[in-house]
């Protein structure tokens, strides 16, 4: 199969190179860099079987030979505040790539009748009123809040999807990613596993905000891509929740990672400040992908978390 | 002052054309004509402060000479499942309009300096849990149904005008729009007043979904375009209802349209038959408005139907 990835250099879509690389596949990853990094996929240069093409997928998308199929991961996606890839800090760029990027790249796979994976989010749920989430539930989003960019962008780019499926036969799926962690992550974007890991790793105490018992559902990046993989050769257009149900509490996390990288510095809590819109609480109900993909996350929080940490050392070594 | 309005051979587009004119500005009309029709404005044409453009908002939009505002209406708007002219029937239209489209207004109004002001719609609170909805109601939107086309569209063009009006300091204005009648809607656009006065003209039996006990909030255009005027001259960034909050059931609408055209042939009930995701109830809270604007609607609902009749009779009778 030859498979074109937008978001090719980001987290996950550098991993998904991997993987379909791994399973003997041709790929071509299009990023434009702007929150993609070449240090994710500079161990593929050279090779063959994949391409990269630093372009930006809002200014149309078209590659020569055929397609299988096209995955559409481009776009910013970090919540933070003050992170400089932050979707906060990228509006405009976060509203083009959810829109016109879907666009072209439902538009590319259209053309190559390939099939088509968007790659929807948990923030599609906004600050949910259920939980867990299963994929029936409509989310509680607030159009206008700062949040909106992403939320929005991601809410439009489904039903874009759908529309193409619908209107053009186009063989889609869309999968809405819960929180996921793991090698590749940016030690400065902003999210917990990465800030958490840079403290530890530098001696200082991690910071946790309030009593710490808010909790996250991780998932690691692998059993992620595992099950994008079975969702991609799958039958099912509607979205699939793909996530880690397990809650682990912030303050359970920051003890791990001091744990596993023997950091004595512990633990320093601040007032809770919450960025604006910041939910809560978010837990997937995973039984769709159990019961159509056979999927379900499979590595321990503390194998995922080593391995992060020592990529995490590695990238702070050089 | 120089204004564009998208949209402008539309049903809302073209009331605003002449309602500016009659407050002498000048009026640039820009329509692609999918939806809206030129017998709209063709009682403007050979003005000289009017200007018509038959033009596709989605592929650019440049005109000439300063603009005080843009006001975006461009938009299939009729949710039937099978008029022409529906969003259901043009979901990719509608998907780009309200995402390049809105790019594309905003981007003017930041070139000219000049007001924004962005039409959204009371279907950005889907099925609503609360009602009457204020404007701080999030909604309950289906982001994968078949409407999602025209709601997640709207909801995109929301977040996207926040968003110029966050990073670039652009002055936006955003309206939602509740269910509005009166004279230039399409005969066959599936919603419901014409549906009615189309049959009593004809005198035919008005069709009756149901038991009739469902209720709908009417808005007589010239007061929706009364607010409008209102709105773009103050300073809210934030949504404005614009709605009228009298609950009519169908029956009660039915047996109104019935008296004023002196149709004999009375009502057929049918059995209920929602359109897919079709509200059952919608009623605006329009406090905001009047607060911020100093806006209510006048017209009393037989008068504003009288309106109406009168031109679908001139319709049907050309």
């Amino acid at each position: 199969m030859r498979i074109l990835i937008t978001g090719g250099a980001g987290f996950i879509g550098s991993h998904l190179c991997d993987r379909f690389l791994a399973d003997g596949q041709h790929v071509i990853a299009v990023d434009n860099l702007l929150t993609g990094s070449p240090r994710n996929i500079q161990h593929l240069a050279g090779r063959a079987d994949f391409e990269f093409i630093q372009h930006d997928v809002t200014e149309g998308l078209k590659v020569d030979g055929p397609l299988d199929a096209v995955l559409h991961f481009a776009s910013p996606a970090s919540p933070s505040l003050t992170a400089p890839t932050s979707y906060m800090q990228l509006p405009l760029e976060t509203l083009r790539v959810g829109s016109l990027g879907t666009f072209n790249a439902l538009d590319l796979a259209r053309a190559k009748n390939a099939r088509f994976l968007m790659a929807s989010t948990s923030e599609i749920y906004g600050d949910p009123l259920e939980h867990p989430q299963k994929e029936t539930y409509w989310g509680h989003v607030d159009s206008i809040g700062p949040r909106s960019v992403y939320d929005e962008a991601k809410r439009f780019s489904e039903a874009l999807t759908m529309a193409y499926h619908r209107k053009h036969g186009l063989a889609t799926r869309i999968v809405r990613i819960f929180n996921t962690y793991g090698p590749r992550m940016q030690l400065d974007d902003g999210r917990v596993v990465p800030n958490f890991v840079g403290q530890a790793l530098r001696g200082q105490p991690l910071t946790v905000y309030g009593d710490g018992s808010q909790t996250r559902s991780f998932c690691y990046v692998a059993d992620l891509v595992e099950g994008l993989v079975k969702l991609l050769a799958s039958d099912e257009p509607t979205p699939v929740n793909l996530g880690n149900p397990r809650e682990v509490t912030i303050r359970e996390f920051a003890e791990v990672i001091n744990t596993l990288t023997g950091n004595t510095a512990g633990i320093e809590v601040l007032p809770a400040s919450r960025t604006a819109g910041d939910p809560q609480r978010r837990r997937p109900d995973i039984s769709k992908a159990a019961r159509v993909l056979g999927w379900e996350p499979r590595t321990p929080l503390e194998a995922g978390l080593r391995h992060t940490i020592a990529y995490f050392q590695g990238v702070i070594a050089n």
